[in-house]
């Protein structure tokens, strides 16, 4: 099987993004919203269309790409052997708010992709981010550590022991539905009630103040005092479930990323790592909090990780060609 | 080196047992309860004397043991490379009642019994008893399976993909120490307010109550309201935890022992069951719960599987020789 260029999918609630690669580094990305309408088969059918377009913009033939990893929101299903995701995302959409429309209860994601692809191997996003923090940024020779986004959702890749935790249906780490109070109006997209997700996500935190998360960590770091507290809520609630998941897994290093982490992780990192020093030192002695180093591209940097060469690995880390599809 | 005769340690915080076993199953076991003064070696030092009562009462040299298997109650902490027990018992005693004093701050097991022994395997007791029920218990083919000791304390052993997780320093499953309400006046052995073992152990159950959580199990099925009303609180907060192991892990099964469900499962069962299954279905679907098969016994047959010959799995399997031992 020609691996000669590899793809990439990275499949999120709001964008859908692929990428195609060679042994030089990623070569060109395309990116759309994630559709929500038309049959079972939109979404695959979206993933491939935009394999279709990198390739254009790479100049070369769709067909060369054969093999594609794929970091996907989950959670994920048995469909006959094959992973199709559960759906409304994010997370089962089980409330009644209105921004998580879409037409599907399941979607037939790894069927749909074998059927154009010899090979495909499909992560959750968080699992295939720390697969690519590990191989490439925060977490390299790390054993026991965990990826962790802090953006719209909450989600956790898992690392335990070197290894790469999956579960029975490949969604291990999805501790962003982890309850952490009982008395709390937090609702999550999941419709549970004060899960780590209800309390902190970006989207949560938005929803239940009646404006945007930037616009209440904005104000906060302005001086406004309520915003104040509630950024340090989240960054307590955040820490608590940081420290869970030490008490659980008995975990080293956390790796942080997503859009609220990169812009506000100076302000929350105190917060956040009191919340673990001050328990059971044991177990919370010299652990530690990392910025995550792939920034935005994590996930789809993750995605080529899961079906990457050996060979491709020295080359990669000496020149680091990620950089330059960011700018892109 | 010799493995005609096989030692286990089994070390909590209130009784040590050793057993000694040879190809057809355990021959003979000592307990005493754990001692709690002298210098830092007793507790090695009753560990290495118990095993010799053991080979007495087996009519076997104590110079015969080589191998020995330790399942240890924790938290584990790295000591020049060796495994120390974090002490007092249980769970580092950070709170000042007075019922968990002992004189030490580390007791050093792997050095001590490296002294005496050729080949000594430490692991904590609740990953001992999943290795037990993985191997002769109700855990036996099971991938993403969970061991629960629900007693005087709460813990965890963790089998996720077919591996069980050790962690930095061999601490994964110590999520009776993972935090679930924020309002409580539950106060857990290791200063944790509204960790798991704060809300349902045995001791905090009845610490909190004052009166022994036997006694208030009894009351409960006798009718008494209030402590109806607390063996529900208990079991709801003790399903939220499994609840929060099945998001984090993706879990398949779940194997409880523990004398508070040995005794008490069949009241207890419904609405842990209930915490689970309400909520996220993709994760929550299918997954069960068990009670442990190996009974009182689960840590010590644990403790001999971390040093089990191949060869002597087969025949144990088929006789099941520890219901001999029990019977002692």
């Amino acid at each position: 099987m020609s691996t000669d260029y590899l793809g990439a999918i990275d499949i999120g609630g709001t964008k859908l993004a692929a990428t195609v690669a060679d042994a030089s580094g990623p070569l060109a990305r395309a990116v759309a919203p994630t559709v929500r309408t038309g049959s079972e088969r939109a979404v695959a059918d979206q993933a491939i269309s935009l394999i279709d377009q990198a390739c254009a913009r790479a100049g070369i033939d769709p067909q060369a790409i054969r093999r594609v990893g794929v970091s996907s929101c989950g959670p994920f299903i048995d469909a006959d052997g094959a992973i199709a995701l559960a759906t409304p995302n994010l997370c089962g959409g089980l409330t009644d708010t209105s921004d998580l429309p879409n037409d599907w209860q399941r979607i037939p994601l790894e069927a749909v992709l074998r059927q154009r692809f010899d090979e495909v191997v499909i992560r959750n996003d968080c699992i295939a981010a720390l697969i690519g923090e590990r191989s490439f940024g925060a977490l390299q020779n790390q054993d026991n550590c965990v990826y962790v986004t802090w953006s719209t959702g909450i989600g956790f890749g898992l690392c335990v022991d070197g290894r790469i935790l999956q579960g029975k249906h490949g969604n291990a780490g999805h501790a962003g539905h982890m309850l952490l109070t009982e008395q709390s109006d937090a609702l999550c997209g999941c419709g549970n009630r004060g899960d780590v997700e209800a309390l902190v996500s970006g989207r949560n935190l938005g929803l239940r103040n009646g404006r945007s998360a930037a616009d209440i960590f904005m104000a906060a770091r302005q001086g406004g005092e309520a915003e104040r507290r509630l950024v340090e809520q989240a960054a307590q609630w955040f820490g608590r479930a940081l420290y869970n998941l030490t008490a659980t897994l008995d975990t080293r290093v956390f790796a942080i990323g997503g859009s609220v982490w990169m812009h506000h992780g100076d302000k929350l990192e105190a917060l956040v790592r009191h919340e673990i020093e001050s328990r059971l030192p044991a177990l919370t002695a010299g652990v530690s909090l990392r910025s995550a180093a792939l920034g935005g591209l994590v996930a789809d940097i993750g995605a080529l990780c899961l079906i990457l060469p050996q060979d491709w690995h020295r080359p990669w880390s000496q020149s680091q060609p990620w950089h330059a599809l960011a700018e892109r």
